[in-house]
């Protein structure tokens, strides 16, 4: 039963642009290490697991990004600072309000002479100017990092030196791991080098259980942040329990609990003292609330708490 | 060895916004269908096959989706009407060349008292006229309909409505398969219906042969279309012989072969008749050409040539 975490960073490379992202992060956190502010890393999105050396094919899990796109808005209004680490082409604050052909839709020509302009539509500009003003509030103070992954591998090696870049803040980092981590791996060394081919027949693949990085986060990277992790279930009657498991286990602070089909409406937060349910009334989804501003809000005051008895 | 494209349709529903597509399928192609109008049908970006009924994981196809949305812009150019079947989220034609953040970042917002304005910045200008101007005479002129597939059952059902309704085009109907279907899949009736508990163990998983869709469809759904599959490879070695095998087994009319690596410079069209490569010189790559806008005008020169030779 080989499944620790130190072999995995054996057996797997960092991403070619690992240093690079290194460099941002330790910068990032050493430019806002200042007085008492907090910093949230967000983790979003969900890992892939390539099925091929030369991938064409790999397993992954669905996650579009939006509990982390939205919830880095929330904790940016709360003036944190966020560092973003999601799966590349996942949704991300701001953004993911339009669509691609929503902004072209949105946009008017003039052409006068040599002189072009391009202008949003009148009717679009209440849409677009809250959302844009909240934009250009966090990026030109620079309380935002942008940090993508792709692979499982990817995302272990970034996490990690995410933490390590983090531990100076003590508790007043907040890791909000709500990426889709896979929990399964096809090994390096039984993975085939080309594409696999459908001539020689349905192949039957064999996974290997993925190592659970809350351990050695939790134990060694940055024992003293304030942790809360995500645990998505579709079976209701498994949640509760299998949330209070993973703080038994892994000794953080706090689970998000939610169902893949009731996930935006309703979560449930279990601390090693108690939990409880966060959920929208009908009124408030209609009147276009997320979920998300309320989590982020309810963390904060559980770091706030956490802080206060602890230090 | 039940891998007969009937029985896949028989044990997959359709998806739930399939009579609504179908509608839009119909009536775009009723609206286009008059004089000697092209149409083409581009399918772009991989298919998903679902692991678990509540689908938390799924098995995906490498494609950005690249090749499809890109030559979706060059056959517009040339005058074409062109479906854009494509997985959700995949590159489109038009916004591709922006990100969400580049968006945002090109913006400027100016507050007069009540008056609020948003312009692309001058800057910007120059890189998103031309742009905008080809989308909007695509889009003002209803050239291009779009339509969306994840999974490969989706992408079953809307392939055959949308050849069932090009039809009546005949030969004057171009079919452009870039999309990068998932070889395999797990049965229905194998499939567990809640999310794999990883204190399980890890799973094998069984995969199956999915069915191919060009026999019927160059057979009994579309017979008098021109038909152009892709094929990627990793193995160079393997690549003209699996197209011409392809060629052989479904009796269309064209295979662009390429690799997985070199496929941004370089394709090879595979005919009954010939072949030969299509590549981007060291000097059209750093200008910017796209490899589409090559393929796009040999196939149209393909296309003309069968009309004229075959009717």
């Amino acid at each position: 039963m080989s499944s620790h975490w130190e072999d995995f960073f054996a057996s797997h490379l960092p991403p070619s642009d690992f240093e690079d992202n290194r460099t941002l992060l330790k910068e990032f956190c050493e430019r806002h290490n200042q007085d008492n502010q907090q910093i949230i890393l967000i983790t979003s999105g969900g890992t892939t697991v390539p099925l091929e050396h030369n991938t064409v094919r790999f397993v992954d899990n669905f996650s579009a990004g939006t509990r982390g796109a939205a919830s880095a808005e929330y904790f940016l209004d709360h003036d944190c600072v966020v560092i973003f680490l999601h799966r590349h082409k996942s949704l991300e604050p701001f953004t993911r309000h339009f669509t691609g052909l929503q902004f072209m839709d949105m946009l008017e020509l003039q052409e006068d002479g040599q002189n072009t302009t391009i202008t949003v539509k009148p009717d679009s500009v209440d849409v677009v100017a809250p959302i844009l003003k909240r934009y250009k509030a966090s990026h030109d103070t620079g309380k935002i990092l942008y940090v993508n992954f792709t692979t499982l591998s990817d995302y272990f090696w970034l996490l990690r030196a995410a933490c390590e870049c983090l531990a100076d803040y003590g508790a007043r980092a907040i890791l909000y791991l709500a990426a889709a981590v896979s929990d399964f791996y096809i090994p390096s060394s039984e993975m085939p080098t080309h594409k696999m081919q459908s001539e020689a027949g349905a192949p039957t693949i064999s996974l290997k259980l993925v190592p659970k990085l809350l351990a050695p986060l939790v134990n060694l990277w940055i024992p003293q942040a304030f942790v809360v992790s995500f645990k998505l279930e579709t079976d209701e009657n498994l949640l509760i329990t299998k949330c209070r498991d993973a703080l038994k286990k892994y000794k953080h602070k706090l689970v998000i609990g939610n169902i893949l089909q009731t996930r935006r409406n309703k979560v449930v937060f279990v601390s090693p003292e108690n939990s409880y349910e966060i959920s929208l009334t009908r009124e408030q989804v209609l009147n276009g609330m997320e979920i998300e501003s309320q989590i982020v809000s309810n963390v904060i005051s559980c770091h706030s708490h956490f802080l206060k008895t602890n230090y």
